[in-house]
């Protein structure tokens, strides 16, 4: 009896262990395991209003509103003057090496001094990196994981950084950065850094097409002199944000080492410094698709942790304004290009009206609008007078046409997602890096 | 030596099982528990830009901040007219019912059909219920809960009906809808619904000394004949939201069944319609003291769940704005007074700077604020213009006198505090709440 108890009992025992041990293992947090890989994607400019009004122009929830680990970040900086309100360069140091710096700073402290990245990190634990970007590479978001600069505006000097860091997949606008002014470019200090680039084995590409044939190794894709253009402008030449997105992760996947891939939507921000709210939508959408990617690859990719994240809100932006508890987004709808690159650098105050019934299809404007946008011209701000005919109608509204301080979303997903819940400071979110990489 | 093992073993098996047994239950989530109580906490109009000026002029983590379960909000109605901007009474609809109605519905649908609330099914469960506010407790965001009508400004109808609901803890301003106009009341049917209150076993206090020597039963507060006072004007004779939370909390706490309670920072939104930072911040904090008491409890009590959102954001609040990359908070907190109730009574055209002087210590206005001022006074909104030099010197920016549609927080703690995470529409508040009590 005692016997046979024991030579039923002890397998049945064994069993409940094993049963047990697997239940632990599998109700065990998933961020006790590292990331492999990091992908950071960075929506310049997009606060929570941002994203509220692409959702409603979109009729359908974003894939940002699929993560389940969510939060908010505070942004300020550390700067004497401009307090309170970060720009991109101390918003995106704190993001890429956990130090709050001065506005304007490139990745160094607030005495000069360069601050080790989270792309200089995964660069010495072997990983591949990648930096994906609408605007040009060497703009502020992109710089700061693989610069150091006192001086954003040292772009000449920030391409030359960039290409010394050897980063693996370099793709955005910015090309005038990195040739000579005899070859259409802005440098005067005569190097070609496209030739330099190619010498140091990349593969060089200007357009969609040749991006797509590329299928490994060390890519650099500058697609524009100066950035990319806006979603509403862009023709198939240029890649989408999402297409550049599959491209790296495809040139990255090969890393058995892993890899660090940040990607930014970039010109959300420059469209609500324009005030214009159907660029901005339009490109919070195409960063979506972008988030849309990543998100895909970290579902296939158990050890893939993407985070989506925003350096700073622009323009103070509201669905609903002036007073009107209504949201007109139909008007976004109706618009053909951007403020900033189509109708501005065409616009006169003789134009005004034909620019904007060939743009947007309004063709009543009524004697307080033209008043309003020719007093726009006298103070020298016509196209964003102009462009606010059209936040009005849609009753979009505006505080700035600058940055603004308040607190914008973050959302993650894979391992340590977790870290990124609840209210953060945004050299936080270098740490939650670090700390899913297991370099802390 | 066999069984020398098995007497050694065997009560090792035993142990070990207990500790994965422990471990499992330890590891299960916790929201598989269900909520004996809940604390739901709104702060009207509070958005992301309330909360982070809120912060920086604390200079400290709010509450709110330690929340990790957290996500945001749409707060869209279903209004013909009102497209994508709520009210408080269509947005507290939703939060209360999960049914999406139009703009000034008291829990009735589209079709102005009564909806049970969830204060409704946490009474038909046994469980006691509370409802506190700084509002009138007839408006919009409390009525909801206890009260169905098809128009929000029938206030005195409203009283009658949270009345009729026998609600156990209400605690908040408004006893002119309670009064017959001989009693200073607003009543014109000649009611009494205070002494009614009384007949059906409610203790009926005034001041925050009553209130604080009631120690159990039902109990009706009203504190005002109209709204409580914004933070920044109030006396001691009015108790705090905290204080009233906390009374409600000792008094809900006897009920064995538990209970439904709902707190609201209900001038926030009044500050923000009015333009005043000083206001909208010391409310925002009041608020988040607020819900420092009802986290403590639920730290306490891990029956109970606490939810913290809004139900919409007002003003196009931003933290910055006029094109500048700044914030000065110092200059709210040289405030003494609210714009609404205390500047704007006695405010005219000759004595804005005399006022300014006195409850902003501001005595350098320039020539274009006092024309911007006069201009204001023209077009009848003298003391809005005289709140916007305020808020331009703050560098705090505003897009409207009235809601956005921007999303709104949400932060949660306790049992099935998961839910509260990830992108939400208002609707989910009330099914989150309907499935942490066990009622789904």
């Amino acid at each position: 009896m005692k016997k046979s108890f024991r030579r039923v009992f002890t397998p049945i025992i064994g069993i409940l262990l094993a049963l047990c041990l697997t239940f632990i293992s599998l109700a065990m947090p998933a961020s006790e395991a590292k990331a492999k890989n990091v992908i950071l994607l960075i929506g310049d400019g997009m606060g929570f209003g941002q994203m509220t009004a692409a959702r409603i122009y979109k009729g359908a929830p974003l894939c940002m509103d699929e993560f389940s680990c969510t939060g908010f970040v505070s942004t300020y900086p550390h700067d004497p003057v401009e307090k309170w309100v970060t720009d991109s360069a101390a918003a995106g140091t704190a993001i890429a090496t956990g130090v709050k710096t001065y506005n304007a700073a490139i990745s160094v402290d607030g005495k000069k001094r360069p601050v080790k990245t989270i792309l200089e990190y995964a660069q010495e634990h072997g990983k591949a990196t990648g930096l994906v970007t609408t605007t040009r590479i060497t703009h502020a978001t992109p710089a700061v994981f693989a610069a150091h600069n006192p001086n954003r505006d040292a772009e000449d000097e920030i391409a030359a950084d960039i290409l010394a860091h050897n980063v693996t997949v370099l793709l955005g606008g910015g090309s005038r950065h990195f040739l000579p002014t005899n070859l259409k470019g802005k440098r005067t200090d005569g190097l070609n850094l496209v030739e330099k680039a190619k010498s140091m084995g990349y593969r060089y590409v200007e357009t969609a097409a040749e991006m797509a044939a590329v299928s490994s190794g060390k890519l650099l894709g500058l697609f524009k002199a100066s950035h990319m253009s806006y979603e509403i402008d862009r023709s198939a030449t240029e890649p989408s944000l999402a297409q550049m997105t599959q491209k790296a992760l495809e040139l990255l996947d090969d890393d058995p080492d892993g890899f660090f891939l940040m990607v930014e939507g970039g010109r959300i921000d420059h469209a609500c410094h324009a005030h214009d709210g159907a660029a901005a939508v339009r490109d919070t959408l195409a960063f979506d698709e972008a988030v849309r990617v990543a998100f895909t690859y970290a579902l296939q990719n158990r050890d893939t942790l993407a985070i989506v994240t925003a350096d700073h809100e622009t323009g103070g932006f509201s669905v609903g304004g002036y007073g009107q508890y209504c949201f007109n987004p139909e008007i976004l709808r109706t618009a053909k290009a951007s403020f900033e690159d189509v109708i501005a650098p065409q616009l006169n105050e003789k134009n005004f009206q034909e620019l904007l019934a060939r743009y947007y299809g309004i063709t009543d404007l009524t004697p307080e609008e033209i008043a309003a946008v020719r007093l726009g011209f006298e103070k020298k701000v016509g196209a964003i007078a102009l462009a606010e005919v059209v936040s009005r109608r849609a009753l979009l509204g505006w505080t700035s046409s600058a940055h603004t301080g308040n607190d914008v979303p973050i959302m993650a997903y894979g391992p340590f997602a977790e870290f990124f819940t609840g209210r953060l400071d945004n050299t936080e979110i270098f740490e939650g890096m670090m700390a899913a990489f297991g370099f802390r």
